[in-house]
């Protein structure tokens, strides 16, 4: 079982690593069909001509598997991940299919609420990366955290 | 045929409307259980005690079908809906079973790219609606849209 994580257990500038996520053309293009039928999702020789120069992931498809890794990541926040929103969400290179993403979390602020003592929110750095190690996504989110009162 | 968006073809002010996605609670646990799988995601019972109190959608699957609306709309921007990034997404109430889905694109800002003179950047802001027309989701994106050079 591990650790949960409450808000007065959290400090600026903890890291919180995750595990592996393989992503295949497969998932690719059927995440795409759902979500996001655009051709360089879609199709390898469709997406040649375009911007992404080749066969690529949905920013959305990536944003959705950072949310699976930080579910399953060593960070356990009491009461759930729950986002109050989303800061600056960028995607910086293109995810092809066989690349390996992970992700790194680092809490950049820990605030009590003032008006709900039972709850505070937490800044997080969230980073994706490819294999590489090299970023493919980052944002800043804001998470409702619960407090461990007596 | 759709008319396709070039950058020149865009001013501050323009409003696009969408067609509507029903989400029924299949769709939200099928979503969850691969991309977000928590409680409150999942599982009437299990999601009756959390800040939710109740079943609700994944934020990134609103973010998800906000992109699908988004792509299948009005608006058809040359090159494709290609994001260079998202600024403040909020979620502002949970998308439940049976919620009904559309959005609105509006134009905010239309910026021509000094070093890439065959396109530019559009800001455009996309609410996403339920079908009492309350916002739920909100964000602004920074789209690259190629112009229609001679």
């Amino acid at each position: 079982m591990k650790k949960t994580h409450y808000l007065d257990d959290l400090e600026v500038g903890q890291k919180f690593g995750s595990g592996r996520y393989l992503l295949d053309e497969d998932a690719i293009k059927r995440f795409a069909a759902e979500y996001d039928p655009q051709p360089f999702h879609l199709d390898h020789d469709a997406a040649k001509d375009t911007l992404f120069k080749g066969l690529a992931a949905s920013g959305w498809h990536t944003a959705a598997l950072t949310m699976r890794l930080f579910v399953e990541s060593e960070f356990r926040p009491a009461g759930g991940f729950i986002g109050a929103g989303i800061e600056g969400l960028q995607w910086h290179q293109p995810v092809r299919p066989g690349d390996e993403l992970s992700i790194e979390a680092e809490i950049l602020e820990v605030r009590p609420s003032k008006s709900k003592p039972e709850q505070g929110i937490v800044k997080v750095r969230t980073t994706t990366y490819n294999q590489r190690h090299e970023p493919v996504q980052t944002f800043v989110a804001n998470m409702v955290v619960k407090r461990n009162l007596p």
